[in-house]
């Protein structure tokens, strides 16, 4: 795995934990974790169970004894580090977004496809669709049960950003992270509108704001946060972003990602409504699904809070009975489950590399409608 | 009517809203208000549309042009005045509890009874049954979508007494009320309980305290408390009763009445366990039921929160679009409704005051348990 | 009062509990009741209370005995109305939205200012206002509770129309509604972030979307839709809009009007997110406001759910003790209180036609966005 | 670790994760797994990661290489199992109940008495006490957030028997298990109860129930349940247990424990109302505490949704950024940083061989007072 920040945590969780949970056709070894400072990644390695450290990507991959590498680095990076791990025949994880630009999306979409041909495998980590009440909402949604989808309201609001002085980090500059809560989370929002939906997303309206425009430099990491350092820094992502889209359908979508949305932690939401029912999710209350049965007994409709902890819900098998609840790192399981069991029988996993480039051209074209007055873009 | 507190406010919205709302067999005429004091009875029947008032209620009973006598007043006092307003020929409403005592009640059910045989009406004021959701539940009950009742949870919670320094109402005092937070507003839950299973209690083992044993006097009323005025009185009625009971057909249920729950305002709540599902309903969301078919798919099941504002649902057809929520005062609307059309089609209308004795026997049998440490006590 | 249609019905309620919940300067009496059939008109004006009925607004408006005109009638007959009737020299409520046009909207407002100078008072019927958590979530903003306003979410979610086959009714007819879920709905919503917030929206960029396009015509009224007769018709307004705007202080808000939110019986949303906190409410959960306070203990913060039924409360001092929940209807009293308070004082009552005119403004420049592409249109 | 059915999965993610959350004085290392039969023990202690697997308890808290013995055998093995192992000098990790009877219990608690005199711990397992929002309350009622405990609110409602047909599984065997919701669920409730309010409970008034009393015989375990086989065996425990309490301080506390709480799947739910404040959790809502200030501003009280992912709440150091969900079984790595700690720094862990003697107490209390007519009887 290259990288040991938030992400590496949650990842390595799913290194460990998937094999406890799930009966995999192969067992991961969780052989070295590679980065730039090596006390800290020595640390990292130590705790989360890593058997190595490198400070070397490319010396890493090039090993013979690894088939998997797990890209958990800022956004930058992305298409390096890939495209030479898929060159040298490894299979590929990439945490979203796929990549800062769609130029080194698309390049890493090519190179995955090239893989493809040699049985090489690559995933982008879109983990939230893996949250069980998510993929049921997408088995609902397939099997007709709330009908043709009308309307879609997205969002992921957070307000770690609220603060005014809450420090500057990599997420806020735009050379590291690409964008900001459009391309952070508001990316979640648009996979999962794509997934749940089955249908890409063709044009998009939308506004891109940074409400505080200058913050203090970073003194500490903290969380996704930090502590103030002296000196000030500008800005240079988005602190939230409102648009419009079109469905494949001819469906509109409203979407919504910002942190300043003061109180809301982690409430990535979606709303679909159909003509025959309707389905509501938020990651805040993420074990449990809203679904609106519109052909029920007219004077019994309402929304049916389904807690998604049986026996029959996804990816359910591997935990506990009904009623105990999952929580965040659960998803990151479920992904190692479903790429090495992908890997095992040479199918494409999903998301792909190409499902990753196509969220990639959606906040192009927010940024780029962003830019023309919100006129509508095409994806 | 008789009296002209905060009962009396509510009866006379029902009289003055009920014909507005629903096509009545017959109008009713509000025409006199009996009080205590000349010129706080003349205020209250000048704000709420009575076109009369008097201070002598025998007087009023009397009178020709009066049909119906609705008694508002304290449980001490409903015993003498509907046993003479029925002697009389009129049709009594009698605000809950029927009485203070069970001799009282066991009087006033026989002299409705009597009253019965030449066609006087007489019902008894538990209005939160006429709420839609609660009237909803019991008919979904009585259709069978849950099956056969195996558990039932009630309770009626209030914090108004939660400050030890409320002062003393005629709320708190034994003669006058007959008993505390049981009879004011657990008799509600015990009434909501045998109205929705459609099964009387026949037996309980429980507790009553009284938290806060003395208190300031009261100077002045305010909503259900006061201002405090100098020295202090001794509560002589329960501030909590917590009791179980047994049903007819043998299954369990367990009752909370207090005014000490802090921060729940007039949680009046019930949850009715079935082998084939379950319905939950709190006064506190009292638009909406909450049901949960056992029989659904098992990957669908959940909690339903049907709101209780659609077109077929009981008593809308008098009120708004659906989601156009109703409140408090409705129920006392939906009460003058069913009376009326009871006495013009000749039929006895419910609760009735057989009904009322009912739940005073519950009562008496709780308070008995009590004072028996908490013995199993036939009601 | 002209019109005796579901809002008729509405301000009946209004006019009539008024004055039994709140000691009104002034009595109002019931006079008239305008409507093109007489005979329906009078068994509304029967039902609902009114003493006398017509079909000539122009006559009664022109009788010395009447003081008040209450215009519940369809968008495209109020200002010829509501001009007449301020040149007549009554005071004039208005239901919203103010007109089907800005041209309309002028007139009324500048016939509105003229009259002002006699002391005739005139104001527009956006009730949500006075829901008390409403009232109460502006004084909190106003009172700095939540500090800045950074973002607003608004909307209004219905979904009478989901069904395909819902027949027209006028409120489908361009000619007669002059918009659809935009003027209808999406002028509550706009008017409650202006009056919530307390600034206006300076410029819109939005698209309007008819997602059933024929409908069958209309066979009879109920609720707000009716049943299917024979033939079909067009729909000619919009089904749902989505639009993003700018406050005066250049923040940013986001909008939906629709009535194909499947499940969603009347959800009129706002959310304002402050730098010090945020407040949000939901017309489903008319009686709670949430507030979260961002300056509170670290570890204790949260969306605080207050129940607006303490007698400290807008409005609340004219109902029921804490707990107890109002409906649909109350606004309407408050309204009644409101506007015979102003007129009794001399006070210009808000909202005043010139804020109607700005929702209509607002409501103007989102269609003339749409029509553009979604540009940005000043208001 | 002793055992492998659903806790020996629970408590072997609480061994492998507690040290990648938290910094832990001493490395836990998961040597030896023991089960009845050899396969399905080796086959668990593959998937869950212990290095060998034994099936003789005996033989394995013999070796000289294990300093902890973890038991999660159903509750008539406890006693003898931990005795021996504390006997042996290890340090004792079990899961609640603590023992199937009162006497075992006793045993236990000596024995832990006299090994704790060598320095040797021991725990017993009421994780959800390690829920950060539950530890948080116990946090603010001791700080006085609520004042006085008033009244206490305590429940534990599961449904998974609610389908009379449903097999008999060794938790409705009361030789195994000792009792049925009462000591499975109804434990966790009273340890809740005593764990937040730092009160015993001193005496009880309750009554047992057996609803469902055949049931087909088991096939095969599923989850806590299973598939039915041929054959009818008797429920020898109770399906639901209702009964008051009076704490230390003399409030009264009620208590519910059932499985026939049909829709309900793991609702532990506890409310405390104190004079100045009140507070309330559901494991079904298992990351949010509410909180209620009754010395707030009048009018902004309401119960407050704290979401317990900050940085600064109990366990958080260990885990993700604010708002991201813990799940069930974070508290057994909770469990397992604690006890590790308190055997580094040599302190007594909580809860304590004597704290669990207590929880058995009341268990023994609540069945003594069912077995005569409810009546109060002293822990």
């Amino acid at each position: 795995m290259i990288g040991h920040g938030f992400m590496g945590a949650a990842h390595s969780v799913g290194w460990r934990q998937a094999p406890a949970a799930f009966p995999l056709p192969a067992q991961p070894v969780m052989t070295a974790l590679v980065g730039r400072d090596r006390e800290t990644t020595a640390a990292a390695a130590d705790r989360w169970g890593w058997q190595e450290t490198s400070t070397d990507w490319r010396e890493t991959i090039a090993r013979d004894d690894i088939d998997i590498v797990d890209i958990v680095t800022p956004g930058d990076t992305h298409a390096e580090i890939a495209v030479a791990a898929l060159a040298a025949g490894k299979h590929v994880l990439c945490e979203k977004p796929l990549a800062n630009t769609v130029a080194e999306a698309e390049q890493m979409a090519d190179a995955a496809t090239r893989a493809a041909r040699s049985g090489i495998r690559s995933m982008v980590g879109f983990t939230y669709r893996r949250v069980p009440a998510a993929t049921l909402m997408r088995d609902m949604v397939a099997d007709g049960r709330i009908g043709a989808v009308r309307q879609v309201r997205a969002g992921y609001r957070q307000d770690w950003l609220a603060d005014a002085e809450a420090p500057m980090t990599w997420r806020l500059d735009k050379d590291r992270a690409g964008s900001g809560s459009l391309g952070d989370i508001g990316a979640h929002a648009i996979d999962m509108c794509q997934f749940v939906t089955g249908q890409s997303l063709t044009s998009v309206s939308g506004v891109l704001e940074t409400i505080v425009k200058e913050r203090p430099l970073l003194a500490a990491s903290v969380g996704l946060g930090g502590t103030a350092g002296a000196g000030r820094g500008t800005v240079t992502v988005d602190d939230v972003a409102l648009f419009n889209a079109r469905l494949e359908s001819g469906a509109l979508a409203s979407f919504e990602a910002t942190r300043f949305a003061t109180g809301r932690k982690n409430a990535l939401e979606i709303e679909i409504s159909g003509d025959r029912g309707a389905l509501y999710w938020n990651l805040e209350d993420m074990n449990a699904l809203q679904f609106y049965d519109a052909t029920a007994d007219a004077g019994e409709q309402g929304f049916t809070r389904i807690l998604v902890t049986e026996p029959q819900h996804p990816y359910l098998s591997g935990w506990w009975p009904a009623g105990h609840m999952l929580g965040y790192e659960h998803g990151f399981s479920h992904q190692v489950k479903d790429f090495v069991e992908a890997i095992a029988v040479g199918a494409q996993p999903s998301p792909s590399f190409d499902e990753g480039l196509r969220v990639q051209r959606v906040l192009d074209a927010v940024a780029r409608s962003s830019a023309e007055g919100s006129a509508w873009t095409e994806v």
